[in-house]
C-alpha cells in the first residue's frame, strides 16, 4: 500500500548557512481508476483511502447514488519495474442495476486531482445534474461553531503538519462535530475520500452536515458539495465566482474567508446563525 | 471579453456584527479549447490571456513546439441564453506541418486547470516526453536573487489583491529580473499563460530563467517546466514527491519553501548559489 509521505535529500538554506538532510515530503502518484476493467480516470492523488477516493469520485459524478451501487473495488495488475504491485490502479464492479458510464461520459472523464467538471467536452455539461439538492435542507449553524471548525481542521492535518504541502477537506456536524477528514495533494482528492467516507458509511445524502476545505472553494468543490447533498461549504479562503454562482442556484450556503471570528457569507445566509462568542455568554 | 473579476453580494460577518455589501471576486469560467474545429479540453480559468493559455498548454502537452506551429487562435461560436458570444471557446489553426494530436491523445486531455498529465488513461503515459531537456542548462542563480522572487511576485499579483482567490506565476531571469507575471483560479492555468506568453515571444525552450510559483509544486507543474526547457522551479509552498522525482530525473532545479532568507532546495542544488545578502555586503 502507497504511504502518505516519503523521504527525499534536500538542501536546506537559512541566510549564508547551508545544510543537507533527508526530509519528508508527501507522497503523490497516480491512480487509475477502472469501471468493470475499463479505464475511467487518472488522477494525482496521495496515497491512501484509494477506495473511499473512488466512491466519492462516482458519487459526485453522478455515476452512483450509493454504497449498493458498488459491489467490489479492489487494486488489480498496475505492476513496477521490479514486477511489484504499485497499487495505482483500482478496479470497480458495479452492481447489476447501475448503468456503466456511457462511452460519452468515459471519454470525458479525464481529470486531474478527481475534478470531474473540467473533464466534460462541453460547456453544457457543467453544470452536473444532482439526485440530492441542498436546497430544502433545513440546517443552520452558529457563527461559533463555524468558527472553530479551521482550527479543528489544522489539528488532524497529520500529513500537512510533516511536509507541508497538501490539502484538506473535513465533514462536520452543524454541531460542530467532527465526522471524517481527509488529506490529498489534490484539492478535489481530498473532498472526494470525505465525500467516499460518507457514502460507504451509508450517509449520503449528507443533510445537516458543513464540507470544510483548507483553501479556496472553487466551482468544483461547490459542485461536489451539491452532488452529495451537502447544505454548507465552508473554506479558509476565497471563492470563485462560478462556485457562488452554482451555489446560489442549487440553494448551496458558501462561507469563505472563515478566519478568527469573522466570515463572508456567499449564498443563502439564513444558515448561518449568529451567536455570541462563548467568552461573552458567560 | 470575460473579466478577470466579478461582483457578488456578500454576507460580511465579524464578531456580532453583519454587514451586506458587494464584494469581488474572482472569475472563474470553463475554457473549451478546439483544434481545426473539434475539441480537445475544456478547463476552469480566470477569463484574460487565453490564447497565451492555449499556446502554453499545447506547448507543455508536447503538441507544438513553437509559435509557427499554429497558425490562427479565434474564439469561436460559444454563445450563451441571450445569444451572446462567451468568448469561453477558443479554436487553434495548427500549421500544416503540425501532426495533430491523434484521437488517442484527444481522449486522454480533458483535463482540469490545464493539467495534463492526470488527463492520461495510462499511467506509461505519464512522464512525457519533451523537446527542451533543462538537464544541459548551465544557469545558475543566487540566493540573493532567489530571496527577492516571492516578494515581487506578490506585488505583481493585482487580481489576487483585491479578491484573494487565486494563483500566480512568474517568469524570471536568473538576474531577477521580471520577465512575465499571470494569474489564474488554476495554478496549471497560471503556469501555461506564463509559458504561453513566451511561446509567443519566441523564448521557447526557455533556457536560463526561474519559474516561480505562489504555492505547492506538483509533478504537473514540475512537468510543465521540464517541457519548457525552464532550468529552474521555485516555490513558495512543498514539492511533492512525484515531482521532485521527475525534476531529479530530468535535470530540473527545484526550490521550495522560498520563505524570508531560507529555502529547500531539493534536486540540482549546483545552480543555487550561496551569496551573502545585500545588507551583509556593504
Amino acid at each position: 500500500m502507497g504511504r502518505a509521505t516519503v523521504r527525499r535529500p534536500v538542501v536546506r538554506i537559512r541566510g549564508l548557512h547551508r545544510s543537507s538532510r533527508p526530509d519528508t515530503v508527501v507522497a503523490e502518484e497516480p491512480l487509475e481508476l477502472r469501471v468493470g476493467g475499463k479505464a475511467l480516470a487518472v488522477t494525482m492523488r496521495t496515497p491512501g483511502h484509494d477506495v473511499e477516493l473512488a466512491h466519492g469520485f462516482l458519487a459526485t459524478e453522478g455515476v452512483i447514488g450509493g454504497r449498493d451501487d458498488i459491489l467490489a473495488a479492489r487494486y488489480c495488475d498496475g505492476v513496477d519495474d521490479e514486477g511489484l504491485n504499485t497499487y495505482n490502479v483500482l478496479d470497480l464492479a458495479l452492481a447489476e442495476h447501475v448503468p456503466p458510464p456511457d462511452p460519452g461520459v468515459e471519454r470525458n472523464f479525464y481529470t486531474t486531482s478527481s475534478c470531474g467538471v473540467c473533464g466534460k467536452a462541453s460547456l453544457d455539461a457543467v453544470r452536473l445534474k444532482t439526485r440530492h439538492s441542498p436546497a430544502a435542507d433545513g440546517a443552520t449553524v452558529t457563527t461559533t461553531v463555524l468558527t472553530t471548525l479551521p482550527d479543528t481542521l489544522r489539528e488532524h492535518q497529520r500529513i500537512f503538519a510533516s511536509t507541508g504541502g497538501l490539502h484538506a477537506a473535513a465533514l462536520f456536524d452543524t454541531d460542530g462535530t467532527l465526522l471524517a477528514v481527509r488529506e490529498d495533494v489534490g484539492r478535489h482528492n481530498a473532498v472526494d475520500k470525505v465525500i467516499g467516507w460518507a457514502v460507504l458509511e451509508g450517509r449520503v445524502p449528507l443533510t445537516g452536515t458543513v464540507l470544510m476545505v483548507s483553501g479556496r472553494a472553487s466551482f468544483e468543490l461547490a459542485q461536489k458539495a451539491v452532488m452529495a447533498g451537502i447544505p454548507i461549504l465552508a473554506a479558509v479562503s476565497a471563492p470563485s465566482s462560478l462556485a457562488v454562482d452554482l451555489a446560489d442556484e442549487s440553494g448551496l450556503t458558501v462561507v469563505g474567508f472563515l478566519r478568527g471570528d469573522g466570515m463572508n457569507v456567499y449564498t443563502h445566509a439564513h444558515r448561518v446563525i449568529s451567536e455570541p462568542p462563548p467568552d461573552d455568554a458567560r
